[in-house]
């Protein structure tokens, strides 16, 4: 019989685009999610939590010219036959349940749920295959009060979460306005879909090419830095001109803006809709005093998802942070979201309208890093080291007794042997203070205290002698344990 | 052109094998994970979410002979080549992780984790694709004190979740005393591996089999009530006595057991040693006063997993509930664990020790729910009924006063036109109380609420007229709809 082949050893990697997240990491998106949750709740949204897995069907991204419809999807095919994926969005699960539930769930539907979707996308310096989602979106319900609601509950989400008012502001628009300014512009009609999908698309960069930049790409076409040439539009300049004053349609406040988007859908039913929707979000929230320090109408937020139907909001962090190479920027979108009144309609024949926000998680976490509200390190615990090791009972006891003080406690678990490594340690775990208890203090009942905050100094290299003559070290009876840590931790802050 | 042929409407279903978890099961389950994590942080534990995803060479389940690695896991090719799969439990991309950041996490790494974990399998009545694991590990230490460590943490968690001391037990076994017990009855050796491998799996079922079962399968082998047969270890009648004696082993203390197991595996050096391991884990615990009423040493523990090379153990639910059939059973394990020490060898030659426990997330629940410790249901928002569609604007206002006082509050959002709907709506939503506002109402500056609960018996069909003579609703004036309604909630308790 042949010898089987060593297999080489597998490489220990993270997949790529995919990363791990440690500790404080991990505490703080938790605490995050709780936060959001409780304002949701709050609101009447309702817990929901889907698989992780649907079906390619479900999905909606099934294409029957190619093999494997994992485009923009990580899917997989089943042994029976049916292509399963992981869910890319919390929107695609939603219509789903809304259709597959419609006969238990209260109709209209208000439900939230949070949780990682995944992009089989190339992955890239910020970018990964797999971030947290946190969604809340009304289903069952054409009121423009449920839009009011949802930009209301985003307000105070962003405030529970720790940004203060004045640091964020809530934009919202109407796609139906966006679709008369079209119809004024000439561009109705079946046979011009493409260029408004261009328009679309193009508007939705502002931003990031400037208003230059985006009357290239309505006109003829643009080539960027990189010489890359991207197609345009092939609008006339009067017809950029009735778009580009859309983007450009926000005024003072918000009765100017309305006034403004009224001259300018002129003589389009759809668009007159668009405004008159605005107007009544706009009464709704004022009378709940969410005023534009909060929430305004912005006609240049347009969303570039082509499922939405009616308003389209999204929430701006407004202070600047400085980027990775030290230049101020503005922190930018941190949640968005509208209406959408067609996707259960794909699984039932009936149009279920809807409306939603989806925020994101890992964006605002990363704003409050950049602003230093949020820690990035967590205290570790009291480490009680190990001076005999046949006393690890002994000092398990004492970790214990920590513990039910609710003090978070570990006994150190390495070789013992040499005690600057159980310093190192200590350190490493960030740990606010370390218990010593030898042979000596055993028989006299007492055990060393060390004040490692204070101490940290000299922690990395000192022998046991040099640490027993820090002051921060001190000796008290083992029962005294508790109130002489719990001291130390509350000077500590 | 070919006119394009229309798509039939996509099946609004989950997969097979997965569900949807809705209010109160997504809020409790939270819940629990939250206490879990609270207990874990306190021991020292960190911390670690790693991806769903893992490169199949990573999990270890490439099998280079067949096409697709997806035996057990749901596995995917990526464009470029590697195979890429779903995370199937919590300890492989530990062992990865540990591995990849040897270098910078602190040694030994106590570790938690919480997620879902999938599995391609049959499903089944009960039995899902994709479920809640909640581990803890030790990684980098060979001291039984992890073990002992973690063994305590299990009971302080159960009792933490709400299973009270004595509606538990936490067992513990030496997989090194079964190894001697196996040397005992002439079962070592590298030629006796597969007589081993039945052994383990079949001492593990004695629960389900009973004594005859496993003697039946450790012998020539059994038929199941099915008349499918299954082939036995081949052991002899004395071999069987010498593993059967094993799992009777349990006296009445831990001691008493000690001393039994010492007589079992006489002459074997590795049974000597899990002896040896099993004491100090006692002693460990005793010293931290974790009684027999907790944890206590039960040879008949054995986990079947391949894996474990020391101390198992295993967390019981000792009450009795009532199954689907009616019948009274033991609910059986929601947790378990053991002393793994060659998973990070796979990838870095080098052995690392490491210990852990996994708990059964969903298995808890179902506990707490039998057990009727956990509600099921929770307590719906507080509903603003629309009697003026005009008047939206009033009715926010009102619910986002009582938002502000932390009431949990919404305005119905349907079509208002028929009141009967709307009350429906509030009792289908569980809501504690409806506020009401006409215009009369508004005019005098007042609103009714109605207690829901006190009236649920007509809410189903009353008019607005029988509904208004209800004594559970009365008059109050506007500005005292913050105290009325909290009064209402209060006394509902």
């Amino acid at each position: 019989m042949a010898k089987q082949k060593k297999q080489p050893r597998p490489k220990a990697e993270t997949p790529k685009g995919f990363r791990d997240y440690f500790g404080a990491e991990v505490t703080e998106r938790n605490e995050m999610l709780r936060q959001i949750a409780e304002v949701y709740h709050r609101y009447g949204f309702d817990p929901l939590e889907t698989s992780a897995v649907e079906t390619v069907e479900a999905l909606g991204k099934f294409l029957p010219d190619v093999d494997r419809p994992n485009a923009g999807v990580f899917a997989w095919q089943e042994e029976e036959g049916d292509w399963l994926a992981l869910r890319y969005d919390m929107t695609a699960p939603l219509a789903r349940v809304a259709a597959q539930f419609r006969n238990d769930l209260p109709n209209p539907y208000r439900r939230f749920t949070m949780g990682p979707v995944w992009r089989n996308e190339k992955p890239g310096p910020g970018r990964f295959r797999q971030f947290y989602q946190c969604d809340a979106d009304t289903v069952g319900t054409a009121s423009m009060a449920a839009d009011a609601e949802i930009c209301a509950m985003l307000a105070d989400t962003l405030e529970a979460v720790g940004i203060p008012r004045g640091d964020y502001i809530v934009r919202v628009n109407n796609r139906k306005i966006l679709e008369g300014v079209m119809e004024v512009a000439g561009l109705a009609g079946d046979d011009k879909e493409a260029e408004r999908g261009i328009v679309l698309r193009t508007i939705d960069k502002l931003d990031r090419l400037g208003e230059a930049g985006v009357r290239a790409l309505l006109g003829e076409g643009r080539e960027d830095e990189s010489g890359d040439y991207t197609k345009g539009a092939g609008l006339g300049a009067g017809q950029a001109d009735v778009i580009m004053g859309f983007m450009a349609a926000k005024r003072e406040d918000g009765p100017a803006t309305v006034a403004r988007l009224t001259e300018l859908v002129q003589g389009s039913d759809i668009g007159a809709e668009g405004v008159e929707e605005l107007e009544t979000i706009a009464d709704l929230l004022a009378a709940q005093d969410y005023g534009p320090d909060r929430i305004v109408i912005d006609p240049s937020v347009v969303r570039g998802l082509g499922y939405y139907t009616g308003p389209v909001y999204e929430a701006e962090l407004t202070f600047e942070i400085t980027d990775e190479k030290g230049r101020p920027r503005q922190f930018g979108s941190v949640a968005g979201g509208g209406r959408y009144d067609d996707l259960v309609k794909r699984f039932t024949g009936q149009e279920v309208p809807a409306t939603g926000i989806s925020i994101g998680v890992d964006r605002l976490l990363a704003a409050l890093r950049a602003k230093g509200r949020i820690g990035g390190t967590a205290q570790g615990p009291v480490v009680i080291t190990v001076m005999d090791r046949d006393r690890m009972g002994d000092y398990q006891a004492m970790a214990a007794t920590l513990r039910k003080a609710d003090i978070r406690a570990e006994v150190y678990l390495g070789n013992p042997k040499n005690f600057g490594n159980q310093l190192k340690y200590a350190d490493k775990r960030g740990s606010p203070v370390a218990v010593i208890q030898g042979s000596d203090e055993a028989a006299r009942g007492v055990v060393q205290i060390k004040d490692l905050i204070l101490g940290a100094q000299i922690a990395q290299d000192a022998t046991l002698e040099e640490w027993k003559s820090q002051p921060a070290q001190r000796e008290v009876p083992l029962d005294d344990l508790v109130p002489a840590i719990r001291a130390i931790l509350d000077r500590q802050g």
